[in-house]
């Protein structure tokens, strides 16, 4: 039997309900195929504030430093949102991300034939979509220095960050996407805003330059406001898109939102050794919380994400997809993509439905 | 007779087929108000860089700068992609805004009812969708210093830009902003990413402060990632937006397409004092250009903003608006808004049909 240590993160809001649930369906798709799994449960964002007064406390991060695999459920909430900015709840997140190392977000954005009409485009224009972004996560402007907001010598206040990009941190994310595209449809667009960014400029000639050693994979370039205009034209034209955090933050929402179920994408952020960190892309969702409303399959899909690029394990990972799939074919909905001629169900029974077809 | 002295900057592309047939709307609509245009036609971006190889010449500049009002065509093409940074075609539009210190961009991204089956969003979620979005554009990440592409310490290329905003900056476009949503809905909705970046710590505190000089107008607060997703979701919910340079270049893209017809929609930047610039926000699409199939509608609605915004004359800008609507009541559309039914028309029969209704 294999043997992996799995952080469990729950974090706020509907958090902990979907990680409960996901736990489950991970510990079961894992046993079917001769994994066992020692869980450990942190706390982390609003959570850890309250208990211990801060956003990630140290236990909570060496648990996940020392992990197979760590899965995150949500962060954050009003009750913290007029919190100083290092005592926010978000703030663990950029902890986790920087100090885990995990430089590549790797987040799908698929319309499940299924859930085409949940989408606010065209039947026609969202069916088929399927795409890979993948977000630089570790630096660029959230992470460049010098930053702050100070007064200047008029005595005016003047607030400045700093895009940043070494030719590294470029062609490693680069190397990702372009491995990421070879698995899937070989199709890579690369985005950008190089007619106005020095920063971009080096990142397009970085990414270009390392197309010679992929040569099964086409690449092309995009300005990012065109890259907003094309998810919305024509999103089935894109395979993987590779781009900086800032970039990546606004596309992979706008992308998130063209499939119209967001309660359904999952996340992996993985860096060059080390625990991967999983975690739906939806938010910690307060004012459901607490009621068995939450739609935990982006969280169970992120342990799909968890099995296939965290540990390896793509057999584990297949039996959770497919499970997903029959449950929705089944007709089993949660009230975020429910439509009429289906059954609505809570968080927990679309979890059990889930474990029923693992 | 007033007089004005209007500047047209044909530019590339269909820029020079657009600029003739509104320049003639313009003439016709100020003609009836007891208008008198002197027009001066200059050359800018790939046409200045194939002229006398620069894409902004003296000339030019000091043109616009002198002029009332100016009206642009389209800048940019194949031709000169490859050129250096500095003798890109683009570059004509950088040294206009900041050199006429037009930090104020105005675009409206409106969804006509004759026309909202062209939006890839579906008809409910489409129809109705009237928002203006107020772009800051002299100032961001656009043009902050330090930038560069430098060899560091240990002999490895990094790219970087600053995203640089001052009170002031931030204080007047505020104004500009608030002043717009007055006279619409009186609804403002500041976009920036407090979460993460300083810059819009500050952006958010200033915009917030402001509020009480403007009781009548209901100021609301949204990170970038998450407008991006509500434009898709519901884009009704927006009456006005006001952000930075680089987020209004996104987001304001995004709107566009969700309106289905970029060929429409026009644009205005303006500043403190001085001319305004006025221009189409579609490219210069070198693909049609000398077809006499391009949509001038986006100029001529730019030159009816240009009458509002930069000559205060409304009367006649109105005029204009009408006649496009009158137009396109009529079942006049270019090929990119055709839909079965129409009558199909060129570039020039469609100003010949405009010129008759204003
Ligand atoms: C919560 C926020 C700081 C975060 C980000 O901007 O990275 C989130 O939007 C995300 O995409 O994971
Ligand atoms: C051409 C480009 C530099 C420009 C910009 O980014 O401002 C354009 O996209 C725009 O929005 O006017």
């Amino acid at each position: 039997k294999k043997r992996f240590n799995i952080a469990l993160l729950p974090g706020d809001g509907i958090g902990p309900e979907v990680i409960s649930v996901a736990k489950n369906v991970l510990q079961q798709a894992g046993s079917l195929e001769g994994l066992e799994f020692n869980f450990q449960e942190m706390p982390v964002g609003g959570a850890a504030l309250d208990l211990v007064g801060v956003p990630l406390p140290e236990e909570s991060f060496a648990a996940a430093k020392q992990s197979d695999a760590i899965l995150l459920g949500a962060i954050g909430g009003y009750k913290w949102d007029n919190n100083e900015k290092h005592l926010r709840p978000e703030m663990a997140l950029f902890y986790l991300r920087r100090d885990l190392k995990v430089f590549a977000n790797l987040r799908p954005a698929t319309v499940l034939p299924q859930l085409v009409d949940a989408s606010t485009l065209k039947r026609e224009v969202a069916e088929g979509v399927d795409m890979m972004i993948v977000r630089e996560l570790t630096g660029g402007i959230y992470f460049g220095e010098p930053r702050g907001i100070k007064t200047n010598e008029n005595g005016e206040e003047v607030g400045f960050n700093t895009e940043f990009y070494a030719a590294h941190e470029i062609d490693r994310i680069a190397r990702v996407a372009f491995e990421t595209a070879r698995k899937r449809r070989g199709k890579l667009c690369s985005v950008d805003k190089a007619n106005v960014l020095d920063a971009s400029i080096l990142w397009r000639r970085r990414v270009t330059a390392l197309a010679s050693e992929y040569p099964d994979v086409e690449l092309t370039h995009m300005y990012v406001d065109n890259a907003a205009m094309q998810l919305i034209r024509d999103p089935k034209q894109f395979d993987t898109i590779v781009t900086n955090n800032i970039f990546g933050d606004i596309l992979s929402d706008e992308a998130s939102m063209i499939t119209g179920s967001i309660g359904m994408l999952p996340s992996a952020s993985l860096g060059v050794s080390g625990p991967g960190l999983f975690e739906p892309i939806h938010g910690s969702a307060p004012d459901i919380a607490g009621q068995d409303k939450a739609n935990p399959l982006a969280t169970i899909l992120s342990a799909a994400m968890l099995l296939k690029y965290g540990l390896g394990e793509e057999k584990a990972a297949k039996r959770i997809e497919d499970a997903v799939l029959d449950t929705l074919n089944k007709g089993f909905r949660t009230g975020d993509i429910y439509s009429p001629g289906n059954k609505l169900v809570g968080c927990k029974e679309m979890g059990e439905e889930v474990l029923k077809s693992v």
